[in-house]
């Protein structure tokens, strides 16, 4: 059941790195949501790589097919399957992999559990080219919530050493989500923009890679979204961002860092907005989320990546077939960072989990 | 759907801080596992306050009873349920709450989403106390997973400011988890210990409340435990860790850490143990988990708490009656501190998710 | 996963026929419900064994106790726990079955299924016990279906050779499902009800059973209620009515008898009502469902059941321990007819199923 | 939720009659699996229309394109989608149909669902055509099921008055079972054949149509396959066998002929086989399954359709758009009986149910 999603708004992706095709089925979204396709297709082209210098040079071009599920430019109660041709596909490059498996990949795992049979080209059914739908399902997720007034938006926080300033937890405003959205490498601060792409490009010469963390907000949620336990809003937000290939921590509101306050640091005090009788807190370490339910405060997130594990430094590894310690040099085409393509996948994610939610509380 | 989790072994968590009786029904465990329930009520007791001077003078007891699902000491096939009643109940103690609701916890958000039918007293159904119950269910899986050579531990990794030091993810012993399970307060450098409990005392004095982090680890878990995407370890441990209440970050080996490491710094290099032909990695920065897929090597995870959110301290709030600011001191019953309580917990919660995962594996 | 049924509203059984209790648990209700448990508990026993000559003797007494999931009365968002407590179990009736499993029983299955430690006491998991739980889930989902209009009601259509008549699936109103329910022995004809009854006399004196088929409906389910495919309303009801013990079909609307008719016969003509605008079909052979949808007019099912398989008569069976053929007398407090008693099943299995779709389908 | 069947091995069926395309992804499929695509094709041949006299003339052409999940022929544990494009579709037919519901159909039912927004083209996702892509999924578990020794065989019980013999469920072998398959109008007796084609004959030249009966057997399923309760094989398969458009009725075994039987008539009597020690029963009214588990003896199904409701001759409807009642003639490409195609399909929804079943039982 791996690769489906969501109770009441349901994703099932499918594909390989190197399969004819990937995509996603989308089942569960309200009728006569209109979606505008070419909207998404630009959302989607924010995760595409070989835009620059500092990403992988394989041009994916990654054009969505919807073959199902709209009618007339609206959902319609069938469910949506999107589609992607792999065409610039290189299988001989990762030849080598089937015997060598890459530090820091699934190779060796998925070779284990799956006896051998797992189709290992590119990384197969592990590869971070399954984002690709994962963001086209969100895009569609996104602009059923945007009609409900939510809106989603995310920024680098932190590439290895270059550090952006945070979000102001209590008063993110949609124009500033949207406005972070459109720039081509999402910072705060545009200067630390600059800084962050010299770190990738130094790691792209050393052969080597850099990782780091998106922090990510959701503003207009009504209160009471979530579910208690299971399904609160950290744990479905959490199980859908985790399975963004090489995320590694999810923290929400003051996450980790909350571990260090005391609570009278830490407790987020109500009151009432005098003018239009809303409920809010004064402070938000919780990050929007009150027993995994929505606050009606900014919904703020921040996941956390490794480095690409792809580098052309050469690193010790085993030899499957010869039963051997071996040494490998990944060849092909790889980022020396994902973090900047990662940045719509995590908006995707959100936005995909709060929709299930969303849709799941409806009165 | 909130109160479920699971696939494959399933639990299904009901009751409410102040209702008749707190407990879990939990099904598709293999038939035939003996059952230790002297064992498992031990396990349960060490989350139990009222034992020492940092957490709440409240005494549970916790006494479980199991109602079905064991047949002459083992699963017959049939979901176990099993009971806790909610004997030392105060109800009075709470009744302000209704209409003020504590900063920090769920009873703003529970209001909301439950139209002012929720069952407010202690929190209801977001009360920490529901963890008894997940802890039991744990402690069953525990039984089960041990019998296939899988073992969990975990310590405290920091109270507020003070510090243990980390396992040395490469190397977990089996005795060193068990040793670690044993101890009244579980660190690993004993000295730390006395700080935070010191730290802690320091708070309840100040009428304050302080966090802190958990560090867990499962050994001896096959290779290719884990589902691909929305499935993989990350994503089904954290899923049930943040439904721990005051959970507000998880990180997996290197975790944030790995943000700031480059590529060839964070990827562990495979090797061949001589003696047995096992493969190992020579570090263990991904903690044990590639493409969500268990690795052989030690799972390592650490959970973020916030401060307990009750604190004596006035702070402020609103009154929903009265549609005005207000203040608030809570009174009641306490932890200046869960963590100490929430180490049966993480582990519980990971035992639960492992077992599932292992069951859904099987060949 | 085998003991939860359902999307939204979730429950989940537990208990063997001899542990010391069985149970359900409800999530999912919406919250702010009234539910009035002394009418929970007569819809409850209306299943109760020991009432009268023609079903067994065992006087079960099953009193339901809530433990959680209620608060002043209504549902309160947490999962409702409901416990009956198994008192009149005399186990030792059961010893010879460990050896001789029963013709038509689940003993065998079981037996093989959980490899000899299933609880084979009265029936363990499998004995009809259970749907007392069923039952009571039931008659709460009913009472929330009452609140929005909607009537369940159902008839025993026949006992061996004895037939009702049937309902009028056109023109079924609240007041005939009511009057029907509070029938000792439900039939639309009376003079039936006792040549069925003498019928059911007339096999207990031969030590023998008989079936029957039970005829079920619902009014007043709006049009739109169930999903397409898999989740039709057809799919979801039979799938609980097959949990149903000894269930061996299910048919919707004109059923097997469609199969025997023309188009243009089975066809059913849509209209409008002049005075409302309503549009209802004249005939109803579709049986309330369309494409798995409710199209507003009555849902019509039949359930039918196989004779008791625990007769007196001396039947051939094998001995598991010695390995070969043997012979059995079962001995024990069995119904010589299940179908009287399993009317309340159906009609909560019923409830059940609706209350799911029903939520499922909030707009 | 509508589209998705299955725990551990889980269908997600998407498409409408007129969408570009159609298709399924299986996801949870054991890796390794060989698939013979040829013959997985043929399988879905069997349901292709247009083949002769007696079905719609309409040439689907049904290719099916498998673009991942497939690796060297075989299963490599990621999901297989299958496409199958919609080429020969004829959208003008169908423009009254968003007017007036033709009676017997979705139009109506989904028209209220979804407020006007459904596909209402050819019935959109309720469409037969949906079953393709059902087919295709049950030809790749058919071979799966196969390679464990499990086969599945149908045949036309009745159409309309015409009526089969029945399987001896006794001993079904797997020689029979593939000869029936094998047959272009697959009947025991072969006279019956003719005279079913003739009653099908004579309703298509009096523009009307006819139902029947399919019964259906699986052998060689090993005993203990299925879950108490609520996944019992008679609630999967029941549940997914009422997804097929027109299905009204199923029944195991006896089915509701049990109902007139006496318990010492219906229920079989265990014997050991004295050369292999197998256990089996000497008669097999339960119809291989006993409280929802299989019995090791043949699992037989019938499942009832009603006759096509799309008929040439004139019926009373409403319009929809003109608030009153109308009438209408039912133009373009319909089957006067689908009973013939649908034997493929019952055949699909067994193998997907039974491999799914078989999985979640893996010891």
């Amino acid at each position: 059941m791996s690769s489906n999603y969501g109770h009441k708004v349901k994703i099932s992706i499918f594909g390989q790195s190197h399969s004819d095709a990937i995509g996603v089925v989308i089942d569960g979204l309200p009728a006569g949501e209109e979606i505008d396709l070419e909207k998404a297709q630009r959302f989607l082209d924010r995760r595409a790589p070989g835009k620059n210098a500092y990403s992988t040079p394989r041009k994916e071009g990654d054009q969505v097919q919807v073959v199902s599920g709209l009618f007339q430019g609206r959902t319609c109660g069938a469910p949506i399957c999107a589609m992607i041709e792999n065409t610039n596909t290189k299988s001989k490059d990762y030849d080598q992999l089937k015997d060598l498996p890459r530090p820091g990949h699934a190779d060796f795992t998925a070779e284990m559990k799956y006896q051998g049979f797992q189709d290992h080209r590119g990384g197969g059914h592990f590869s971070g080219r399954l984002t690709a739908p994962l963001c086209f399902a969100g895009a569609v997720c996104l602009q059923i919530l945007e009609r409900r007034g939510i809106a989603i938006g995310a920024h680098i926080l932190s590439i290895h050493e270059g550090k952006d300033e945070s979000f102001n937890p209590v008063d993110i405003t949609k124009d500033e989500l949207v406005q972070i959205n459109e720039k081509a490498f999402p910072t705060i601060d545009d200067g630390v923009a600059e800084k962050m792409q010299e770190i990738i490009q130094k790691a792209r010469e050393q052969g080597d890679s850099v990782g780091g963390v998106i922090e990510s907000a959701a503003i207009g949620l009504p209160v009471g979204i979530g579910e208690p336990m299971f399904d609160g809003l950290e744990s479905k937000l959490s199980s859908i961002l985790f399975a963004i290939p090489a995320v590694k921590g999810v923290e929400f509101g003051e996450g980790f860092g909350a571990a260090e306050l005391l609570g009278s640091e830490n407790n987020d005090s109500f009151y009432y907005i005098d003018e239009t009788g809303e409920i809010k807190t004064k402070t938000n370490h919780h990050g929007g989320s009150l027993g995994g339910i929505s606050s009606g405060m900014p919904l703020v997130v921040r996941t956390a990546f490794k480095p690409t594990p792809s580098i052309s430094k050469e690193q010790s590894t085993i030899s499957l077939k010869e039963g051997k310690d071996a040494s490998l040099k990944v060849v092909g085409r790889h980022d020396p960072c994902i973090v900047p393509r990662a940045v719509p996948c995590v908006e995707a994610a959100m936005a995909i989990a709060l929709l299930d939610l969303y849709e799941e509380n409806r009165k």
